[in-house]
């Protein structure tokens, strides 16, 4: 075992340059939602060189669509495939589903990028562009981590299952659509973006929008009318009085370092159509963390009840009720305890690559760990390179070394894991 | 005179249903910013049968749009002229404006409107439609009073200019373009909706943006980030209290029965642009009351004193200071003495009409007055029919009585003015 482990180590020193080239294709082909398929594409040719066996396939059958795990607003998957590829073990071990996600989020204010988002460029060990963290990253991680094994002519027992799935960012119907089609395993690696802590159990989360009605009127007798804006302001401050008792009640010791274990996140409001007008409806939408240990249905109850007892409390409310969709992502809670024997051999691999001990935390977001876990039955952990302070934001970035830590680690995992043919 | 008086009084009553159905065609045709043409096509056809010398022309000459007072961020005019028609008097008269604007705000949230926006339904003696107080009333009701007159065979002394301007809502140009053109007159009346009080002081106002930057973050790790809509409520609050503080020092007597004299109305907000990101960058819009005694110069330093403070006062905005702009619409205050020989005559017409007192007060919100006063050298009083209250609201409409009733106080007020060649 000790030759192999340093046969990936050789072969990872050697090929740096080739695994950085690798995310900067990836980065350099923009996959926000709807325009997955040119990254997907490379994705599919460098499985095929590592002599995979793959199965792409546009995601959107009625199975999918109705169950209940299922939460989705785009309707049309055309053209954009999820992939799996498969490394066939030999028999005798234990499979693993290696799982990043290919779309990003959107750029944001352009202008607050110094280069172009999608640009790939690289400078002081630093690969820059939507998606170099959040998971482009991680799934080059991935792949450099397969490689490696393959190129050092190592046979694994169990079967690895890679897989790049979309709509991560919305909710997670790529890995359900994955996991229907049959891709369970004994164990789940996700890279997202943990800066190299190792997250067994991850919050969940679902979006929200909040209709707020007001009454319209001429800005100059802005008294006749009720602000849809103004009246927003007092939902926002229920909510962020929500979060901190909410964030209270958690006591969970992987969450001890987090400042909001589970954050209530105001992502957008839009309102009104002109400066002299009163706006007469305001919409809010957000994202609520949904603790490990708690139930979608139980986290949705008590926003609904805050929003219900303002519709009792106020008198403009009474009479024009705020109302909730829960709409676009959904990613359900995971929770693997700290002693699963996958923890063991990612944290012992942790050791031999870093030769320090891992951080081991709660995830402060969601991933689509919840489903794999609860509709997949596969037991996840997510560990990966890049930190979520710079996942949605402008001059979004990955530091290579830390890329190739990960990958290292990774295919050390494999190798505990699945086993090794001798 | 008196006979005068009641040919007009008769003639009107007479004449209702085809008041009402000038307002109705009126209403019908969606005259919103950029699509005024149809509805003005509708008065150049009226004043043609009027016998009144037309003046059609697209407004946007160099001339204008280098005028100080000039305020408007439309580029393309072509195709939705003004109007200006006169009644030539035959000489030894005071000169007489009368002012109306065609274009109307957007309708806001459609599904608050029980019938299509633009329906011109009559029901109750009201008449419903974006548009019909503010201010397709006042002009129908200029147009019956004018008709009034020259149907009853009565020869006025001094002119009468009527005008139906575009851009009001947006800043003025359409009146700007008429004065610079050569339209001044002894005096002027403009019918906006003053719930048939008589105001001849009138509110200014302008329009602004504010910034705010935020730093964007995963919505998981939110405080990771700082939201730019966090940081508009600090904003928002922060204007709230400059509202209050400008409109404590108000002392006119005129302004004694308005809630809020000079507001500032938060018209608009939109930032962030995925739920589970910390939005990055928040924009606000509104206007900006300015008292008839003060200058938009003055009014404008104190907004951006407020915001220099909270630049200088809080952590964040030091280093990510807010930004204004003033743009769009910018309507000068209006200024007349209650003395004025135009509020006498008003006032008198008023008394004979209804058999009152009329309401003297000052308006709450800026009207093109301000340009023909500041600019036009035209004293100005703004009088009609409507209420601001349902202006710019959902189901706007307008009573029909209160319209013809306007019609007739104007129509008296143009004969007293003016002067009837006998």
């Amino acid at each position: 075992m000790k030759n192999h482990e340093a046969q990936i180590n050789t072969w990872l020193k050697e090929n740096r340059a080739r695994g950085a080239r690798l995310l900067q294709i990836l980065v350099r082909e923009n996959s926000t939602r709807g325009n997955e398929s040119s990254a997907q594409a490379i994705l599919i040719e460098k499985c095929r060189q590592l002599g995979l066996t793959l199965d792409i396939w546009e995601i959107g059958s009625e199975e999918l669509k109705n169950h209940p795990a299922y939460c989705c607003d785009r309707h049309d998957f055309e053209g954009n495939p999820n992939l799996v590829a498969v490394l066939k073990g030999t028999g005798g071990g234990k499979s693993l589903i290696l799982n990043g996600h290919i779309d990003v989020v959107p750029v944001g204010n352009e202008s607050s990028w110094e280069r172009d988002p999608f640009s790939g460029h690289i400078e002081c060990g630093k690969l820059y562009g939507r998606g170099a963290t959040d998971m482009k990253g991680g799934t080059a991680a991935l792949l450099m981590a397969l490689e490696s094994i393959i190129a050092s002519g190592i046979k694994l027992k169990g079967d690895v299952i890679f897989q790049s799935v979309i709509e991560e960012e919305s909710g997670g119907a790529g890995t359900l659509a994955a996991v229907l089609r049959g891709y369970c395993a004994d164990g789940a690696i996700i890279p997202e973006p943990t800066n190299m802590k190792i997250f067994p159990k991850q919050q969940g989360s679902m979006w929200f929008r909040i209709t707020v009605k007001g009454k319209a009127a001429h800005g100059g007798t802005r008294y006749e009318g009720v602000s849809a804006i103004e009246k927003s302001l007092k939902v926002i401050q229920r909510l962020q009085r929500l979060e901190k008792d909410r964030n209270d009640k958690i006591s969970d010791p992987l969450y001890q370092k987090i400042p909001i274990p589970i954050p209530i996140n105001i992502g957008k409001i839009t309102s009104g159509e002109w400066p002299s007008s009163v706006p007469d409806t305001a919409v809010i939408e957000g994202r609520m963390g949904v603790a490990p240990n708690e139930t979608m249905q139980s986290a949705q109850a008590e926003m609904e009840a805050c929003l219900n007892e303002l519709n009792e409390q106020d008198s403009w409310f009474k009479d024009h009720p705020l109302t909730i969709e829960w709409f676009g992502g959904r990613w359900l809670p995971g929770n693997m305890e700290s002693s699963h024997p996958l923890m063991k051999e990612l944290s012992a691999s942790f050791r031999e690559v870093n030769g320090e001990e891992p951080v081991v935390e709660a995830s402060p977001w969601g991933t689509d760990g919840g489903i794999l876990s609860a509709v997949g039955n596969t037991p996840v952990v997510v560990f990966g390179p890049g930190t979520t302070e710079i996942a949605h934001d402008a001059n979004e970035y990955i530091i290579l070394d830390e890329m190739f830590a990960a990958s290292e680690i990774i295919a050390l995992t494999i190798l505990k894991w699945c086993g090794v043919q001798e």
